[in-house]
This record gives structure tokens, C-alpha cells and sequence, in this order.
């Protein structure tokens, strides 16, 4: 029999009646023959509230007793959700992230999964149940449980399909699938009813809030068919897979990630090697950088400029400051007060001039750009925050009206 | 090192105070030089409110699910108070109740300890780590999690000391230990230095609502040194042991249950094997029946009546009816107006004259007594509750003045 498995969110399962919108999604999909494994996360604001009740208690908690407490989480989610099922008459179970097999490594707090067992799940496929399984969790080699970290419950959904080779892996949202751009930002945004792997790990990345990254690399690796779709209404979603035949559009979508911040790094002595001391430094800490712009020397003093999340800009500012000696440079700069917008399509591989679009657009606009980053599939421009939305307007109008 | 084993109730971990209050306590008996595992139940309401959430969704919930979403409520506690002895400088790690070995059977709701694996308990125990468990839960051959009903988590600890061989297992309460009678009706009533676990035994299955039953067992089974002591005092507790040298009083003290209904089966014929059809038929069902009185047969007629917990009586009072072209007998009644007071101590055994002196004190203050059931160290009179107050008040006196 194939098998389905579709993983809702927290604010899909928040109250009773969203718990029994579910149960009905599961039960129908259940009695159109297929067999049904379903992945939840923790109900509407358990996870912060059990986050403020650690923080009373311990502001910097080991991480192995906070997975401990976050991880009751979805257990309770799975349980409610299949006595909801229960009442409908259907056989379910639910199983904890171990329980349904899932092997992970020690990381706490952002633990990557290293093996599911199967063994129980199709166990209980065989009796037909319909199986609810707890996203975000698993167990360590010491039988200590961990969680996956942000977007753990999208991981843990694709790890199961593509673990256990089912036909489709459904995500529901509370969006109805992948947008060209933010519908609330640009009420003529088009729904996509394709989209790339690669295109979406771009638009994940950057900051689109639909799927998490760890999710779709794993979907492209195994290839698992993968759907974008409402949790509130019963529209196709959007499919995300490895190639899609006809290109129609250049571009797939317009995003914008608000979580930017920059540093400059000026006055720094025009020497082989220094820009590698200032990022090896960083990455040792653990701190992503994304665009990276570097002057061109001049009087044997040149800039560099990057970016960082806002949650990492205190710790780079202090790495760099501790390495003033070595790294001698003149002054630190850094801003906040700016945000990424980019576009993302497979299509622009083969099609010059998409960035010179976008930049006109912009330009068109009276919008200023900071920096710019380009890939194969994307182009990033750093422009002020309080441009933003206009930003993400103006090019998705250049693009797709 | 030797052992100790502290139980802590929902009631000592209600809050953020309270959870360092249990905190400092364990890291004090820690410092002093002990190995320290500690078994918490679920904070204050935590397991009320998640009765609640499942009640909502589905009043008649699989046991299973229901023991999946209950035992996240200890797991949240375990997790908090090692939070807590963190920040006090105390290596420690929690254990959920299947991380510390227990197994049991799969009778969810209430299940059986069948074993426990101390292998991992042991490992921590030697890094010199507080263990905080998990009590009331365990998993079964299927690796479901169980829980093992009403006071289960003194059941938990209990088992643990006795597995591990412990120095002594502490229950903390609300009160410093187990007394004469309840203080909030009599206020005279005194603290018990020591008592038997037989007495204990008699005195939790009548209602004193200090230790669970079941742990009283064990305990008496593995010869676990117990003692009942407050969590909010540092007062000594009631010590409960095999045997006690010098017996001072004839009775231990004075309990009250209220939880009572009477059921009476009026006009069944009065031929051999009639209690045992009415009494096999309730265990079937589960039911139990505590005191039983039969009235001597006349005109080929008698009368059976017997109490079982208000909770069972309308299942009771079902299967009787649906009995009746069996039995044939003529009347259904019951009340539940009653309570049942009782004396306890292994001191009355040698000493006639003990429930004489009980029924004269209730005659004494004008108190009827509609049933009694007296065991080698129990009197127990069931009484009209309006008067229960004053029983246990006038009983005291008499003993204990």
C-alpha cells in the first residue's frame, strides 16, 4: 500500500478544533487507501511557554535537560492528536521520535538525524494504523533525547518518506504553498505550482519561512516528492522537485530576510591571507557569513564588509575586537538597519541580464544598494530596511507582471 | 557510597520556589557525602491540566494515549529541577522512567513494576551525578510508556531503594510525618517516631493519604528502610520499619475514609453460594468490596451489604441489577452518606478490650454505627458522615489522652 506522510505545524494543532481539522485531513487521506504517517510538532505556544519556565529556573541551561523538557512538547501533541483520531473511529498510534526510530548524534539542540529504524513503523503500516509520530526528536547513542533544532518537524517528516519510500511527503501550512514573494507585501503575488529543489534551498535560505533547509536537502538527496500546501483549505499546493520541464519563468520567487546585519572591517593592511584570517576566525565560533564584499586596495589599506544574522553580530564584533592585534586594522563599523532582498530561479542560469532587471528596478525606485551577491540561481542585493517592502514590490512587478 | 533515595510530590515542585527549595535539599544530602537519586512527580496541577486537554478532544481515550500524554508531566518536572541543581554547581542528570530502567507490564493506567535495569542509574551514580527520575512511568515489552497509577511515584521510589539496595528511601510530603490522627480535625493529634509497615499498610488503605499502598508493600517485601518527612521542614520524620521493639500504645492512630458507598442487596434467598455469586461477579468487573455484612438468614430470606469506593458504585449497583434474574434477590439499595473511621495498630493484637473501647466512645457521644470489620490489627466502623469529624475526634481521646 502507499504511503503518505504529512507533517503539520504547531499553529495547525493549536487548539481542539484545529486538532480535529487534522484528524479529518489524516482520516481521509487514510480511507482513500493509502497508508498515513503523520508528523506534528508541539501545539501552538507550548514550545515558548516551556522555554520561559526553563529560563526562570536556568537562563543557560545544559542543553541535554532542555531537550529533555522541550521534547514533552509534541508528545503531547501526538497523544491529543490521536485520541482525536480514536474518536473517528480509524486504528492510530502515536510514537515518540524514538519510538518511530529515529537515531541522532549528540548535538542537542540542533542534533542531525543518523539513522531511522524502521522496524516499528512498519509494524504498525502493517496492522493499518495510521501512525502519528512526534517531529523535532530523537534519541543519542547514550539513549538521551535530542531535537533536531529549528524546522526539526519538516526534517523529520521528509527523513521518514524518504527513509521508508513514500509516494509524497505533504508539509501543511498555514500558507496554501510557495509564493512568488510574500502575498502580504505584494497582494499580486502568484502562487507557484512547481518549484525546484535548489531554488527552493534558496528561497528557504533566505528567509522565505516555508520550508526549512535541512528538509529540502534531504527531499533533493533522496528524492522525495515533496508538497507545499494549506492545512485550512483543500487547493493544490506547490510541488517541489528535482527538475521541472518547461522554465515558463526566469524567475521563481522574490525574498526578503530581515535577520541581516553588517559588519565592516576598514583599514585593514593590504596583505596576502587577511581575509582568511578574519572568516577562519569566525567560522571556528560557529558564525555563518553571508555576503562578503571587499574593496579594492588602495594606499595598502583595503575594506571587508559581511553579513551575519543580528543573533551572531555581538559575538563577530567581539571575535574581530580580540583580534585587533593581528587582524590590524583602523575601525569596526556595523549596521543593522538593513535587510536582503532576492530573487531566485533556475531559469536566470541561461538568461543575462536578470540582475541588470532587478537592479533597474530598484534603481527606477530611488532605492539605494549596499551589496550585492550572486549565484547561479540567485541574486541578493543589501538595501536600507526601511525600503523593504517597496523593494520587494517593485521587483516582483519587473518580474512577473 | 551509600544511597538514599528522596521522593518529592507534585505539591513540592509546584513552582519555580519550590523546585530550589527541593533543589537545595538534595544538594545538601549530596554534599554530606551520599549517592542521590530523586524521583519527582508531575508539578502541582500539570497533570489536572492535561486530563483537561484530553477530556476536550476525547472523553473516552485509549489508556495507551493517555499514558503517552500523562507521563510528559514528570518528564517536564525531572527536567526542571535538574535545571535547577545546575545552577547550584552539582553535576546531575535527569532520567525519564524507561531511561531509568523501569519495565513494566502493559496494563496502562496502572501498571505492574516488573523489573528494573539499574545498569544505566549506576553509570551516573559512579560520575557522581544526582539522578533525578521520572516516577509514576515506565515501558512496556512493546516499549510503550506506561504509568503505574495513583502513587505511582512512591511506588518509584520505593522500587528504585530496593533495587539498588539503598541506604534508606525519604518521602517528602506536605506534613513532617505520619500522625495519630489528621491535625486538621484533632488538633492533639500526635507524630508517630516509628511505625510498622503492616501498620502503615492499614492506615494507606484507609484513607491517612500519606504513602500509596503499593510502596508500603515493597517496601515490607524488600525490607526498604522508609521514612515519611516534610519537604518544607527539616523536622525528623516518621520512620517506617519491620518491627518495632518496645510497643508503647496499643494503636497507632485513627483514620478516616470517605470515599465509601454502601451498596445493600435486600431479600435474596438465603441458600448456600449466594455471596459468592454476588462478590465473583463484582471482581470480574474489577471491583473491589471492603467490608461486608450479612445479615443472619430468616423467613429463607437474607440481606448482603458491603461498601466499595464512590467510584465504583454505579458500575456496582449495573452489574447487580443485570444480575438479578440470577441472584433473585428483591431490593436494590445504597448510600453514600457514610464514612468509615478506623484504629490501627499491631499493639491490639495481645490486648482484648480495643474495639470495646472504640464503640464506647462513639456511644458516649451518641454516634450509631452502621457496619464493622475488625482485622488482627484494624477496627473499622462506617458511620453517618455528618459525624465523621467528631468520630476521629472522640476516638483520639479515648486512646490517646
Amino acid at each position: 500500500m502507499a504511503i503518505i506522510v504529512q507533517k503539520f505545524g504547531g499553529s495547525s494543532v493549536a487548539d481542539k478544533d484545529k486538532v480535529f481539522n487534522v484528524a479529518n485531513r489524516v482520516v481521509e487521506t487514510y480511507k482513500n487507501g493509502y497508508d498515513v504517517i503523520v508528523v506534528v510538532s508541539a501545539q501552538g505556544d507550548t514550545t515558548d511557554d516551556l522555554l520561559e519556565k526553563a529560563a526562570e529556573i536556568n537562563p543557560n541551561p545544559s542543553k541535554r535537560e532542555m531537550d529533555m523538557l522541550l521534547a514533552t512538547g509534541e508528545q503531547i501533541s501526538i497523544s491529543l492528536l490521536a485520541m482525536a483520531i480514536e474518536t473517528l473511529g480509524v486504528p492510530v498510534i502515536s510514537l515518540t521520535g524514538w519510538q518511530a526510530g529515529f537515531r541522532t548524534d549528540s548535538n542537542c539542540g540542533s542534533a542531525r538525524i543518523e539513522k531511522i529504524d524502521t522496524t516499528r513503523m512498519k509494524e504498525e503500516l502493517a496492522r493499518r494504523k495510521v501512525i502519528i509520530v512526534a517531529g523535532f526528536q530523537g534519541l543519542d547513542k547514550y539513549d538521551d533525547i535530542t531535537t533536531l533544532g529549528r524546522g526539526g518537524s519538516d526534517t523529520s517528516a521528509v527523513a521518514i518518506a524518504a527513509q521508508i519510500g513514500a509516494e509524497k511527503c505533504e508539509i501543511y501550512t498555514d500558507v496554501d504553498g510557495v509564493y512568488t514573494t510574500d502575498p502580504r507585501i505584494v497582494p499580486e503575488a502568484k502562487k507557484l505550482d512547481e518549484i525546484t529543489f535548489d531554488e527552493m534551498l534558496e528561497l528557504a535560505s533566505l528567509g522565505a519561512n516555508v520550508l526549512h533547509n535541512r528538509s529540502v536537502e534531504i527531499a533533493k538527496k533522496y528524492n522525495v516528492k515533496l508538497e507545499v500546501k494549506s492545512s485550512f483549505n483543500k487547493v493544490d499546493g506547490t510541488l517541489v522537485k528535482e527538475a521541472i520541464a518547461m522554465e515558463k519563468m526566469l524567475i521563481r520567487g522574490v525574498a526578503r530576510d530581515n535577520d541581516v546585519a553588517r559588519i565592516s572591517v576598514v583599514g585593514l593592511p593590504d596583505q596576502p591571507g587577511i581575509a582568511y584570517k578574519v572568516f577562519s576566525k569566525l567560522a571556528q565560533e560557529g558564525i555563518n557569513v553571508d555576503i562578503i564584499l571587499q574593496s579594492i586596495g588602495r594606499n595598502d589599506e583595503k575594506d571587508i564588509s559581511f553579513t551575519v544574522t543580528k543573533g551572531h553580530l555581538e559575538k563577530a564584533l567581539a571575535i574581530l575586537e580580540g583580534e585587533k592585534d593581528v587582524l590590524r586594522f583602523k575601525e569596526l563599523l556595523h549596521r543593522e538597519d538593513i535587510c536582503k532582498i532576492s530573487i531566485v530561479g533556475s531559469g536566470m542560469v541561461n538568461n543575462p541580464g536578470v540582475a541588470a532587471k532587478m537592479f533597474q528596478a530598484l534603481y527606477d525606485a530611488g532605492i539605494n544598494i549596499h551589496m550585492i551577491s550572486t549565484s547561479e540561481i540567485k541574486v541578493s542585493v543589501l538595501i536600507n530596511k526601511d525600503y523593504a517592502d517597496k523593494a520587494v514590490q517593485v521587483v516582483h512587478r519587473a518580474f512577473f507582471d
